[in-house]
């Protein structure tokens, strides 16, 4: 008995359901868990579908690819245990996060390696028993930097890369290499304050909320399809460090629950908006 | 063309999905959403399927009851417009929100009559040319109250009946003569604060958080299944009178969201719990 | 025995609170409520007491005055109900709420009146017993439109003017009239999607959270000193119109409890910001 | 220069602000920060002032024994890092989100030394190079195992002592040896779900929301003080697992915000309240 997750994109159109399930149901899988939406604006119908049982892919791809209309996306991936590479600077509370859970409970994810332009959480990635790689930026052009950071992570070969408060802007190379298998966390409710210190200009602008966004990384900065989101209240007596010490705790959570649902095959990207099924 | 909505709940079960989708498109109807979940504790299965199209509901639901489990309970209803009666005491907030929302928009309901113990919402009801019916308690035992509120409603004939701050304990007659059809607001974020004066007992309590909960009617009091809640913070300076003033925002959103659910015919009770599909 | 607000603004300095209390003292006054910030960037000290007793209002001001380090600011007002006129467009339920809340309990404020520039909301107000004023924008420039509005608001005198989705921007004649007054909703998380059709703009941008601003106004659209925000949370099921509705209850939440605050005399615009005591 | 907080809690009088501030004045101290709650119900009057200069404590201490009225509580401390002590059991997420603030920023405060009655948690504790102590309870009754406890605990004399989902109750002895001055994070919306299994509780009830509660520990189980609560969404789909894993993220935030508040002064208990200023 095994656990797959099938993910369908396709055109909408009268019996998708009922095809897809029926050749499930040919193959004696059982749905422990199915999930769709169509939306209706563009006629694109989306599904998730759990499935359990004995699993011979190629026959049921075929069926699938025999039943569909033409331009569907379809993927057939084991539940479980994915690997990520996580790359920082030098905040340490994603990363902490990230790695109290990978080892103590609460994602249950590889994280293969820790990439960072500067070592000062080599120490707390090496108490988690975690490999910590420096790739220093000094001295090196952005498109030299990238790129060996780019070999490295392939060396690793992970499915997800996460930034953890990485404060680069990647190279157009960088992001092409990883299509919607970046993740980052931005520390401002996008598209507020879009770009640098967001908690800085959040506080010039005098808001009464401050917020963190997940998202998958796009050519544009700040603007890849957003996955998720959290707010806080803050009032006339934070300053900016205030809202940077308050906003951490959003930014941590919002971003390893944003993981946790891409780990689960939850989420779908579509133009530039998340499904999430 | 018409709209219906399919509401289905049966011993889960390999196929499920694929049946009934395929009797759908058997008889050629859309489905414009889809939703369903199975209860892996109890081996429940819930759908709920919105269908566009020529209905034959004899056919249909033959077809169905051909194909589904025993113990299966499955009905189809038009979607759109339903009918309710709001019952109340003396307080305007949840009542005036449904009155708002029924007549400018925000909740598609007929709101077929008001029947208040007291006068006090007399006018406000008559503000939006709306009937209103006084039963006054005074002489009369619960039962025979209770009795004459019942009469009232069976002759309006309404869908779901909708306590709005309705102060009165319902007698166990009038919550079996409509079987999770009642719903009501409780000022308290259940099941703390269970029975009178909540936010004199979360006062008390020094609690920094209060809330309140829209939940079906059974035959204990503030025990019915929950469907939704939500909370606002609070701090030391709120007085009891401070949190209710602040709480009766809660309270009428609450109310207006859990009623816009059930509507939708979104929400399925089981046991003493909800579904919301 | 009466009850007001001292509200003062001064550059900080040392024993400003031993001052100003010893003064309310020597004039035999109780502190009800005390409340202080001071703002370690810019040197600024604010302070709002709530005073019981018997005032000599001119000797009081004069002994502040004698106290007070040069560049002070400090008025001296009733506490309790005052007076505001609404403007609106065709949008039912900001006003509703604020006509249900100062008739039937939630907001001590008289509303003095309302101004359309389409009639559609006469019935409504007309339902609440206050005077509907149609000012239609047909046939007049801008400029001569809001003239006639400013004056009609004139003659009735208001403590403030709110803009309970009021859809035309306002001349800087019209703001300048009213420094600070003024007090609009904005239905978006600012400064997050500015400008026309904020719903819209969330649902291309594919947010997971929409929210909406109470702001004071000035000449700059949509950037005025920010009081209270809140949000919700939506999701891809959502359609632009969907958020439309779901986003009503929050834009009239936070209107209503801003104007709450406002006329509690608890806000103090100093800069681009407000702070909140 | 040092900052010191100055905490006054006396019967609500005349002047008291005047009196307070003045004295401050006179000792030419700089008040950085003042806030101050008057509990009118009670007559209770309650001041935190945060003050900046060269402190003569004794004869500050004796001028304000002069002014302040009788049955007034008073008490001058530094601003500044605290030492705690961290109770555990099995449970790693809330040790580790306060591992990583005391160590990576967030909490300013010293982790003396962790005691677990299992030891699960050795190794995390000791990646971050703080003792930790194993006192088993086994063979010991409840009695003996807690004053091993306080005996432990008086050596290393903190300031306070946090019970980080310590899962056993503490004899009244315990309890008493430390008045105010033990934290525990409950893992429920109190007073929802006293007790054993929360998650569990609200599983069976069908709420729409849980939350955590961080609060003294009294001699009632689950009934001290509550300093700080927050709360998350679940819906249907949720276990009772689904509970436990997305609360924890609840329980650590709840826990290390209102431990940051405690820290730095804020928290005032009175009666079974808390006045958090």
């Amino acid at each position: 008995m095994q656990r797959k997750i099938l993910r369908t994109i396709c055109p909408d159109a009268k019996g998708l359901i009922a095809k897809i399930t029926n050749i499930c149901y040919k193959h004696q899988l059982n749905i422990v868990q199915n999930n769709e939406f169509v939306d209706h604006r563009t006629g694109r119908f989306f599904m998730r579908t759990e499935l359990e049982g004995i699993f011979n892919d190629e026959t049921l791809l075929a069926d699938l690819d025999g039943a569909l209309p033409e331009g569907s996306v379809r993927e057939l991936n084991p539940a479980g245990r994915q690997k990520i590479v996580i790359l920082v600077t030098k905040e340490a509370h994603c990363l902490g996060d990230l790695l109290m859970k990978s080892t103590y409970g609460g994602l249950d994810v590889e994280i293969a390696g820790v990439i960072g332009n500067h070592d000062t959480l080599k120490t707390l990635v090496e108490r988690f028993d975690i490999p910590f790689h420096l790739i220093s930026h000094e001295g090196l052009t952005r498109e030299e930097h990238d790129s060996q950071v780019v070999d490295l992570i392939d060396t690793i070969a992970p499915d997800y890369v996460v930034l953890a408060k990485y404060m680069r802007i990647l190279t157009p190379d960088f992001v092409r290499h990883f299509p919607n298998r970046i993740i980052n966390i931005h520390h401002s409710f996008l598209p507020a304050f879009i770009g640098a210190r967001p908690y800085h200009q959040a506080y010039e602008r005098g808001v009464k909320i401050i917020g963190a966004t997940a998202h998958f990384v796009n050519d544009n900065l700040d603007e890849g399809p957003i996955i998720m989101q959290d707010v806080i209240n803050v009032d006339h007596t934070y300053s900016a460090e205030d809202m940077m010490r308050a906003g951490r705790d959003v930014e941590k959570n919002v971003l390893s629950h944003g993981i946790y649902r891409v780990l689960a095959q939850r989420v779908f990207v579509y133009g530039n908006r998340t499904v999430i099924l």
